[in-house]
Parts: structure tokens; sequence; C-alpha cells
């Protein structure tokens, strides 16, 4: 069985650098598929400062909606592929008013056939309390929902906090 | 000593399921606390569905206040006994203006004088930014009270994550 | 190596009263380095009832702003120092626009350097939905970076759900 790992963390926990580290130490060219969509000048910057970081083993797919197809096409060349993150990929579903459900599924069919080890990173947002307003709590499901389906896809999961990984599978 | 599980985890984290899973590999009747109370539409909604996703095992008791006498007028003919969920009832309690503290520890010796197995499920909110309002900042204190008094208490707790448990005690 | 402990958790889970009886499990004299300043009445109230549980092997030290410097004061003749809370601290700095991250470093260093075992304590902020004020948000990454360096630094960590602890390193 080909690795599947779920990175679970909070703002600012580590995740992603963790996420990149494992996918680091495997063997061949690494593709990354960032979810981001730069709206202001807060979310350019941070996208910049990401792709920064990141080394010239890496190829970079920016990829908003369509991960499914996406992981299908960069994973059959790739030594491992690395999504960061789907909690922006839901976000950016849910602005554009595509169903999650069905892409959530998509996703996990996506995993299960990717013939390379995949990485994906994740937010944990439900451990607040409960939003005002019902588009915030709407969204807080959803993500708990697609955070339940991909880690019981995956073969591993790792929940990271201070930038230390605690696993959960 | 009888067995009591706290299962503490965020919103969409798979908590209920779990705890539901956990009651259910016990024997004989099952009691299902419920301490949600409909008062629109979105959480009528959300009762509806989880009463459908039980099974006929289950007899369905609503008590949006009385936990500690709920619990044992149930326990006595019960196989295990499931409260579902802690932090809504702690809602019900701030809302009516009843102080949480002596419910809390009543809970705690009911608890501890149940008969048959307990498992009770509870909302970890604290792990956010600090909220706005004084009112949610006083909720979320109260929230965290009861999870530590629970937690003392029980003989078990799980901590969810995106449907997976950790085992905190 | 000399101990240095991060006690990582959210609103009321109990960690201030793990790191203390951390702290108080060991020998000679305790120093209680609070960080919290009193704005209004909800905060005085606080930081009366924190001092009111401490016992008389405590000395208490108030410093908003300076923690490496008062560490390494503090330090020289004390069997243990605990600092409550870094992201109170965090707070000051960042209301007195201060720049945070040389102040992280510079803590970093005074623990690296401290002679008798250190006890800190943090919140995890980010593991709730997204804050809707930007000035909220940039709280939120910078009291992430905060914690991943002062962890990286720590030779233990623990993390701390109902007054349960969880050891991420």
């Amino acid at each position: 069985m080909t690795t599947s790992l779920l990175v679970l963390g909070g703002a600012r926990s580590g995740k992603s650098r963790y996420a990149q580290g494992r996918a680091e130490a495997l063997a061949g060219n690494l593709v990354y598929i960032a979810t981001a969509q730069a709206f202001d000048a807060e979310m350019t910057e941070r996208i910049v400062r990401h792709r920064d970081d990141r080394g010239p083993r890496w190829t970079t797919l920016e990829e908003p909606f369509d991960l499914a197809g996406t992981i299908a096409r960069a994973s059959d060349s790739a030594g491992a592929v690395l999504v960061d993150c789907l909690t922006l990929w839901l976000s950016n579903l849910m602005l554009a008013q595509m169903p999650p459900e069905a892409a959530t599924h998509a996703l996990a069919d996506a995993i299960a056939r990717c013939p390379c080890p995949i990485v994906l990173v994740s937010n944990e947002v439900g451990l607040g309390i409960v939003p005002d307003n019902a588009l915030a709590r709407a969204f807080r499901d959803e993500a708990g929902r697609l955070n339940q389906t991909i880690a019981a896809q995956a073969t591993e999961v790792q929940f990271i906090a201070a930038g230390l990984p605690l696993r959960l599978k």
C-alpha cells in the first residue's frame, strides 16, 4: 500500500513545515499543489513567503478547485505529492457554491489511487467556541467532515502542535 | 469499578459516533440522554439526523437540565448510558441562569454512583482565540471547568480529532 | 542539561495548575513570574484568585515585558522558575507595539541559560476558525510562532486538555 499522510494542525502550528520535511525525506521529484488563492495583500505575502521557503526540488502547481484531477495528473511522474492545504480548498469550493461532499469523495478516491506517496495538510478549526455567524458554523462543520473522511482514507495521520507531531493513526 | 468514559473533541470531530460505537460494544439496553433543545431549524435538523442515525437498540430520553436525576433513573435497567452532550447541557444551564458549579458536582456524583457503564460526550472549546464578548468568555471558562471535573471523575478519557481517538486517561 | 518544560493548553484546561504541580515537585525556593496586567475587574479578579491559590513557598514577580531579564535575575537563587503565561506576555508586547520576534529569541536564550529548572505556560489559540479581524489573525500567527520557538528550545513539552497531560516532547 502506498503511503498517504494527513497532517492536521492549527494556525501556525508548523504543520506545513512538518509536511514538507516528510515529503523531502522521500526520493524523486516533488510536486507541491497549492490551493491558496490570493484575494488580498495578506494572502499574496503568505503565498510568496511559502514558495520562497521551498527549494529547487519542488515543482509548484496552483489548483484552487480540482484537486482529484490535479493529483491524478501530477502523481504519474512524481516521487511524492504534497497538497497544502485542504482547508483553503474547502473554502474555495464553498465560496464558489460548489458542494463539498462529492469533491471530498473524489479526493479520497484520488488519494487511494495515487501511485506515489501523498502528503495532505489540513487545519483543525473546531476547537474554539461556536462561531456567531451561520456561514462560519457551516464551514466548521464541513471542515470537520472533510478531515474525518480524509483521515479514514489516510494510512497515517499526525496532529501538529507547537511544531511537534502527535500520531493519531 | 464501573467504567465511565469521557469523549472530548471539537465540532464535527466524530466524537458522538465514537461514543456511540463504544456504547454499542457493550451488552444490554442502551439509553441515550440527549441534552439538545431545538431553538431553530438548524438545531431541529441536527437532532432528527442524529436520532435517525441511531438504531433500534437505543431508547432516547431528552433532558436539558437534570442530568444527575435522569442518569440515576435511567441506569437502573440499562446496559449502558450515553449522555450527548455536556456542552449543550452547560449552555442550557447558563441560558436559564442556573449556576453550573453545583450541577457539575451533582453530575460527577451521579457518574460515580452509576451502576452501569456510562459514556459522556463533551466539546473542547478553549483552543481558539479569546472571544470578543464576555458571555462567550464566561461560557468557555465554565466549559473548561466542567471538562476538568468530569475528566477527573471518569475512568477513561479519549480526545477525538478527525474521527480518531487519542487516550488522555 | 537543565530541565525546561513548556506547558501548552487551552483556556481553563488546567495548564497553570499542572505547571505549578510540576514546579512544586522540585526542591528549593519557587519564583512565579506573572505576565498578566490588570486592565479591568475581570482580570484583577483572576490575578488575585491565582495568587491566593499559590502557597507560601512561592515568591511572585510581576513582569509584563522583560521576561528574559527577569528570568536571568530570578533564577540565580531559585530552585525553580515558573512563567505564567507567554500568551499574555505576547499580548502585552503587541499592544505596546514592541516587535515579538526579537523578544521571543531573547526569551529562548534566557531559557537555554537558566541555571535552574524552568516551567513556562502558554495557550494554544490556533484551533478555532479564522478570526474576523486582522489584529486577532496577527496575534494568532505570532502566538503560533512563539509556541514553536519555545517548544523547539524546551526539553519537555506537555499539552493539557481537561486537566490531563499529553506529552508532545
